[in-house]
């Protein structure tokens, strides 16, 4: 579970308890506010938890040994570019890739929930269904449904087939280079905006990559930018050498 | 809802809010601490439900209307004389009485939960599967996840037949008199502990009486109560009217 800017202690100590409470060990945190991420490790019935959470610099970081990054949000008005399940629907999903390899599942911050930038890092994301009314939960108890619906039906279900798929640190090693190649080639400007990236990131997390693919991917786009980058700096060319 | 002897704001407000995103409008609170209550009233997000909350005095007032009273445990050590439903399981069985008639869910205090008065008012427990070295959830997850779990499964039910069935307060009446025919037979001593009544209490519960085998049941007790008074006071024996 990954908890990305929590500004509130009681919210990252009861985000620890319920991992506690339903069998969640991992605790990831991104950029906490230092101050309340130390309080939080004194309180109550969350110690195991958040003696061993770790914490990051990017979520990028954060998240690279996933192979799948499920966002969670309360969808108010906010336009959403990704696929959106529901709690029940969403939790089997993640259950059938937990068997495989790690997944996270990001939880924003009290007041602004997940940006843009989070989300763009997402394959799908998943919504507690609450009353259109009050859609927005509290934090800790968001977690703590969450974490419910997931060790529900954990012994419900049989096993399926496994696949290997690309973990995040690979699929972000692809966008970053596809990132790259598109500013070489003009398609996206030097200083591009942040939506044209999240769009990008979108799009790499959608194909659902499989880490024999990926490397494949991997070095078509070293070669490709190797490529452009000679284009630019002719004289540079022999001295190049091939990168994969 | 009824929270009972919460000393928390933070929790009330919790789980007020916890009420508003699941579309759950009645709470009750039994006893709450006075400085407790006003603060969560004025506490973010969960303004209507504590706005219309009610408070009473006693467990067996705020009930009293409700043809289920439903206890929260974390199943600790504690020797239990109830039944208990896993939290799915027993859902479902909260969610078919709720359509014919309304239902009391009660979760105790954040130190002690609910004592053995309290349970001995309800027909049976409920409990969420937590793990087993981490039992104890925070009050207002266990709210937040209980909540969930009874709107869950809301659509996918169909009806069932109704029958009328007496409310707590009927079936507290009929206690009552039970009570007092026993203490009258001398099968209970004047000053007798309540272990005793509360097992006189579980008794009446589980018998789950129907709202007209109540009123028949309610005549029985007062005739008999009549006739023991009167043994004890040979010379009011003409006096006394009878009472049903």
């Amino acid at each position: 579970m990954v908890l990305v800017g929590s500004r509130n202690p009681l919210n990252i100590g009861a985000a620890a308890r319920a991992m506690s409470n339903f069998g969640f060990r991992h605790l990831r945190v991104v950029n906490p506010y230092e101050i309340a991420f130390r309080e939080a490790r004194s309180a109550v019935g969350a110690a195991g938890v958040l003696a061993v959470a770790e914490e990051y610099k990017s979520l990028a970081e954060a998240v690279a040994d996933c192979t799948l990054v499920v966002g969670t949000t309360a969808v108010r008005s906010r336009e959403l570019h990704h696929p959106l399940e529901r709690l029940d629907e969403g939790a089997r999903l993640i259950r059938q890739r937990l068997r495989s390899s790690p997944v996270a599942l990001l939880f924003g911050s009290e007041k602004v929930g997940l940006s843009n930038h989070h989300l763009s890092h997402c394959h799908w994301l998943l919504h507690i269904p609450t009353h259109p009314e009050h859609v927005s939960m509290n934090l800790g108890q968001a977690v703590a449904v969450s974490l419910y619906e997931l060790a529900r039906g954990r012994k419900i279900e049989r096993h399926t087939n496994k696949m290997e798929l690309a973990t995040a640190r690979e699929v972000e090693r692809i966008t970053s280079l596809l990132l790259e190649a598109l500013r070489l080639s003009e398609y996206l400007s030097p200083g591009s905006a942040p939506p044209s990236e999240e769009k990008i990131r979108r799009l790499i997390r959608r194909l659902n990559l499989q880490l024999r693919d990926s490397h494949l991917l991997y070095g078509i786009l070293r070669q490709i930018i190797w490529k452009l980058r000679s284009e630019q700096e002719p004289g540079s060319n022999e001295a190049s050498i091939q990168l994969d």
